[in-house]
């Protein structure tokens, strides 16, 4: 293989396919990417095994062919290239190094063999669908911090995709738990998406797809398996497997009922939360709630360091139920109003029962939270 | 005492002397800061019993006292607090609480008594001379990244400043030097400094006090004894101890017969040898610089990657004495141009001798780099 590229556009799919790259790799070959000529492109691939990207790009090439090398190296070298560089690869094929130059500067890089390079097949993908990437977008932000991080919880380590109904609507729905927390998400369930199965997409692939998603606004094609899913998002292909596990029965935490509908300004809240949680260096103390007819007093105490309150009034605050208490933690509490836009609206049941967490200007999305004794 | 404060002058001098305070403490006072309120004047005080920081600001005070509180803690309240807030500290004294008010916010702290906290009495300090901070800032940039981190050397745990003479002008000299490299830089012998002692600054002092220069431009003004150094920047008061130790004969490693001279291009140089060192992750793998008339090759390998080279020539490099190879530590050369603004001078005597490096616009500071077997 041959050809000349612009380092600018060679840095940019680097950047994307080594990004899968695990940095510590027992497997020599995982830590290569795999460079292929084809008339006139060029295509890079890395995998980890569980997660496949690909990238094409035009390239001015002169001889077909395919080699591997290692991708953090590769990519290391044209990022420290000078703006502006052109850049030459060229692999003569089998053992041979691959070579790079670019002005006057040259390096050969030791090839593993293409044959050892692990193809991800993608195998039959029956469902396909496309959604904006600022829908997409929206659907990981709103859940991907309430996915479990417990490994032997496997099958929370993701978020779950599916199709369903919200009032008569069908919708694709986005939920992760790790049993603390849930977070739910909807959008308007897209043509060709009726039929899919439900999905457990892994931790890692929701991550590298949320990167690759802040550099498009177009819609991103979504296919899927039972084993498989699949997303292009411009000229990248990002092939995952699925985590094999069945995803609990969410509906039956989400309460119906809770009728005790707190609403309060979300940077007044965000922001009082986490200054009555700086008392505390443990991550795990609650903060305590305490309502009263449009009073909303947080609080939070540390034996070592003290106490901590405020109040946040009529000005702020809507409630017009019964007396109140009831405890979170403050770090949940702020996950959930990072994604809020608008008002924050909470429907309590009692102290001691889930919460519903919503985005008064956003009716797509609903959290639900277990409180804490305090 | 009590006072009114400003959030933002509060959380400045917070910032400033919380610094110092370790992350983690097995005697909990030195968690804590000083707050000492006298007639209108608020002093804040932290220490690690190494290092002093004290700050005076100027506070709306209503009764004198003093109090000690956790210092991360309050930091990260203030921190949170809105702009513009005006900050209430009132502490009726003994073992109660300190209470500290802002808006509806209210935070009660617990308090250690201030007869625990440790004192740093700097004992009479009998040489005192004042420095430009940006002087300063020189002395510290251009020295500190040689010096080094074996515990067992300590007494190379820090920067040398002691008053020397340079061709028989009296100069005051920074020096450090971890037996790899080292680093000698000199400012006039500022009035007052002629009769200093030879002392070694700490090298978390030296960080200190480098983040506190970040903020003025006036004159820094230094006092010392055989055991502590004093630095006045502005309205706050660096007291440290000094390292009780015997700096090493460094001018007898310092080559003054190296005739074999390279002068580079900075950028270009800094550059090449980023790019060439890149081929591998082995920090300690060395860039080969080949010399030939006028021309520099620079090159790496690793084992496992490959190998990488690039061409200075003419019209980056000025060299007319005989062929040479030698090899450094890419990040010890990358230390040394990132101090350096003009071309790059090397003197080498051979592939296997100390090789002196200078800036060739500033002739204050000096580089000594021992070589790698390439």
């Amino acid at each position: 293989m041959r050809l000349k590229a612009e380092r600018a556009t060679l840095l940019k799919a680097l950047a994307h396919v080594q990004s899968v790259v695990e940095k510590r790799n027992t497997i020599p070959i995982l830590a290569n990417v795999m460079i292929a000529v084809r008339d006139g492109q060029l295509t890079l691939t890395a995998t980890d095994m569980e997660i496949a990207v690909v990238e094409d790009i035009t390239a001015e090439t002169s001889r077909n062919g395919a080699c591997t090398a290692p991708a953090a190296t590769l990519y290391e070298i044209v990022r420290k290239l000078p703006e502006g560089a052109e850049v030459e690869l060229d692999h003569p094929g089998g053992d041979a190094q691959l070579t790079l130059r670019s002005g006057r500067y040259a390096t050969s890089l030791v090839v593993l063999p293409t044959e050892d390079f692990p193809s991800m097949t993608a195998g039959t993908l029956p469902h396909r669908f496309a959604l904006p990437a600022l829908a997409l977008r929206g659907l990981i932000d709103r859940t991907r911090f309430a996915i479990s991080t417990e490994e032997t919880r496997y099958y929370l380590n993701g978020i779950y995709l599916h199709a369903a109904e919200a009032d008569g609507t069908p919708v694709l729905r986005a939920v992760a738990t790790d049993g603390h927390r849930l977070a739910r998400v909807e959008e308007p369930l897209p043509e060709g998406a009726s039929g899919i199965p439900g999905v457990i997409v892994p931790r890692k692939t929701v991550g590298e797809l949320r990167k690759l998603l802040d550099e498009v606004s177009s819609d991103v094609e979504i296919a899927l398996s039972d084993t498989r899913i699949q997303f292009k998002v411009g000229p990248i292909t990002l092939t995952s497997k699925l985590i094999d596990g069945t995803f609990p029965e969410y509906e039956r935490v989400i309460p119906r009922d809770n009728d005790k509908v707190l609403r309060v300004g979300k940077k007044d809240f965000a922001d009082a939360v986490a200054r009555v949680a700086a008392i505390s260096s443990e991550r795990s103390r609650p903060v305590k709630m305490a309502l009263n007819r449009d009073l909303l007093v947080l609080s939070a105490s540390s034996p070592d360091q003290g106490t901590a309150t405020e109040e946040l009034d009529a000005d702020h605050v809507k409630y017009d139920a019964g007396p109140l208490e009831i405890g979170f933690q403050a770090r949940y509490l702020n996950d959930i109003t990072d994604q809020i836009a608008g008002d924050v609206e909470f429907r309590f049941s009692d102290g001691a029962a889930p919460t519903v967490v919503r985005d008064a200007a956003d009716a797509s999305a609903l959290y639900v939270l277990m409180p804490m004794r305090v």
